[in-house]
């Protein structure tokens, strides 16, 4: 790979040109719901001049990006991807992160769908449609979400970088399903000011990009503390692979790009070592009777559902209802519960430099037999949201890592640990994709 | 005022059988639940031997301290202030900040009472008794809660720090009905981990002791960030004197003392401002239908009403119980009003380097009067709480000093600012202090 993270000889003006152009394919069907075009050129051209002049505007200087539904854009409605929010007051203020993207020099193509208020991690959506997973555009399959707007559009070549957010695995599934890198941070390193609440206590802000390195870059702006980008040396590395939860139900292809990974970073000196983690079997239980999404999703939106739930998704409606009449108590009983599974999670990671595991236990299902199956629709989303929502549960830090091979579909890796360790990560999942990008070369 | 915060003169195992002797006297009822005579004399003598060995064991070298009854010390069962929780599993480790205590060379002479769960801001105890006011022992006038025995410990000298809590005041007020300094610091800056809940949102661990510098030497080992001990330089310093609630009910004694207290504070140079502070009239409508207190002291006690509410102070189980039944949609409602309160609060205070005002609007009053009529404990309970309560419900940081003059009955001046203030408003409680004892001198 190269050490720069982003394409800087072509003109911004030229790329965004380009994208504008792109945007309008067939294939970006549904990815965007809002595109800037006018201002994109505008403030593309002005980073040329500033090129010329040999000025920088930052670490993102004519960077085409894209902003997930969800993120506050002055003077706009945020809609999170639905209908229902239509007549609300618009946001007085960028979100305070689009503030530090713009401020870096980033070029804001638009905003991307998403499933409605991050509410499912396929990626249907119903009021916009659904972007097609452009890794096999033949077959219309998923793109995954609830960022699947963002990663379809990073897919396409259009952005750079797709924000988005990660409530229980938003960012890493459709990075996973697209062969895309993705980045959960620790829950509390960026700010979720400006962004539609569906979790408080899990709600996650970081991006999806084609490297590492970008990931990282964007972060450092998101955070404003930039992580460190030397890889670490995978030699003596040692690599928790849990056997609860994570390898259930795994599918074929999934299961071999897994098993082929492993096998490369054992190569590589790394110890790789099953443990069992049986508490990743308990989080369903604990987390009755609703879990954090539902519960704090329904006080944020339980206005929206009485003024207009025959507006909203009936796949969002079923779950969010699921958090109504919960008493503070059996909330705060929830946190407390989940705060002692973190401390015994941390007992057993313990001398670990970090886990791994799948993704997502399967490629990207196809769009059609989900549309009307709610059965069907219901269990793919569980599968789905599995194995990144544990992180979540954890408040965790997480990467998702393409690791399949020309002419597979895309299978991500995903790469993760406890909470506040997202330094010793970032070295950890560069020295993962240098070994991926030398094997795949 | 020297810079010396602690008496390093006398041999720790001298100040310690003092100490023990004076907790026996009949001034000193009521105050401990706990006490460690032999542990504090072994500690003591392990002090004395590094000292003649020319050694330290920390910043808290052999400084007598006592902790209040809802912090755990491993092998005992926390009782905070109550009888009900007799027969719960005994704390297997010390709090984290007991921990931290005790490695920097504070003896520990025992627990101190409480009102029960920190529930009130009186310092009335059914249970174990009330400590009497030392300010004014002819009277029996209550020391103020609910770290009671905490500030009588360190008003009748047997220890230099009293540590305690603060979720409404509960440090500041008897620090102000007994004359002393009192630090309740920004809610996250110490960990309440190993420190019996009464509400997660608002509990602060601070401490009480006889000067603004001792309390930043406590806090240091406390919170592991060290403030510094430079005083500011009042001239050109604004403080702010809300007029909305913080003023209304004063006593006479109060009136004066702080119309006294402002008027130096003026001439040292500092301009002192009046400012209407609308806001802090919303509080208590805000805080409905429950408050953090009542829903998460209620989420975190309700299996001992459940078990043993006739154990319970009826005046606790009253407040209490007002917690249960809240959903968390309500629950979460109070949380946004409280962010959209703080974020206001934030504006108004914009250009202010502190706010001004008495602590609690009334000298201690009478135990006698407060110990079977409930109507009157609660108006009392209500005002001891209402300002002090105001900087919790900001997330705020606040001192309550000395500013009485000798013969009259104890007065406190409350310097508060906003959340993550605190370095400046140290320096700013240190310039007071100075300038009070040069007048006072």
């Amino acid at each position: 790979m190269t050490q720069t993270s982003f394409d800087t000889h072509t003109p911004a003006a030229q790329r965004v040109a380009d994208a504008l152009e792109a945007a309008a394919s067939p294939a970006a069907q549904h990815v965007f719901t809002q595109r800037y075009a006018d201002a994109a050129r505008a403030t593309a051209e002005h980073c040329d001049a500033q090129t010329q002049a040999g000025r920088s505007l930052g670490a993102l200087h004519g960077v085409c990006i894209t902003l997930k539904d969800n993120f506050d854009v002055a003077g706009e409605t945020t809609m999170a991807g639905g209908v229902v929010c239509a007549g609300e007051a618009p946001a007085q203020h960028d979100a305070p992160v689009v503030q530090r993207l713009r401020d870096a020099g980033a070029v804001v193509l638009g905003k991307t769908n998403m499933s409605e208020f991050a509410f499912s991690g396929v990626g249907i959506n119903p009021h916009h449609g659904t972007p097609v997973n452009p890794a096999d555009p033949a077959h219309a399959r998923v793109p995954g979400g609830s960022s699947s707007g963002a990663a379809v559009s990073v897919a396409l070549g259009f952005a750079e970088v797709g924000i988005g957010t990660d409530t229980g695995g938003s960012i890493r599934i459709p990075a996973a399903l697209c062969g895309l890198v993705g980045y959960k941070s620790t829950q509390a390193r960026i700010p979720c000011t400006g962004v539609m609440e569906l979790s408080r206590t899990l709600d996650t802000v970081g991006s999806i990009t084609r490297s590492v390195r970008a990931c990282l870059a964007v972060d450092a702006v998101m955070s404003q503390q930039p992580l460190p980008t030397d890889a670490a040396n995978l030699r003596g590395l040692r690599f928790a692979v849990p056997q609860t939860l994570m390898m259930d139900d795994v599918d074929a292809t999934v299961a071999q790009a897994f098993a082929r990974t492993l096998r490369h970073i054992a190569e590589a000196g790394a110890h790789v070592v099953e443990i069992p983690f049986n508490a990743l079997g308990d989080i369903a239980a604990l987390s009755m009777p609703g879990g954090f999404s539902p519960i704090e999703g329904y006080a944020a939106h339980h206005a929206r559902l009485a003024r207009g739930a025959n507006q909203i998704d009936p796949r969002v409606v079923a779950r969010m209802t699921l958090g109504k009449g919960i008493t503070a108590q059996d909330y705060l009983a929830l946190h407390n519960r989940r705060n002692a599974w973190i401390a015994a999670a941390r007992q057993t990671l313990h001398g670990f430099d970090a886990m791994l595991c799948p993704t997502v236990p399967m490629v990207a299902p196809l769009i059609e037999p989900l549309l009307e199956d709610d059965e069907a629709f219901f269990k793919v989303n569980r599968l789905l949201l599995r194995n990144p929502s544990a992180i979540n549960y954890m408040d965790g830090c997480a990467w998702s890592l393409p690791c399949h091979e020309a002419g597979e579909l895309p299978v991500g890796l995903m790469v993760s640990s406890l909470a506040g360790q997202d330094a010793h990560l970032a070295r950890v999942a560069l020295a993962l994709e240098n070994l991926m990008n030398s094997l795949h070369s």
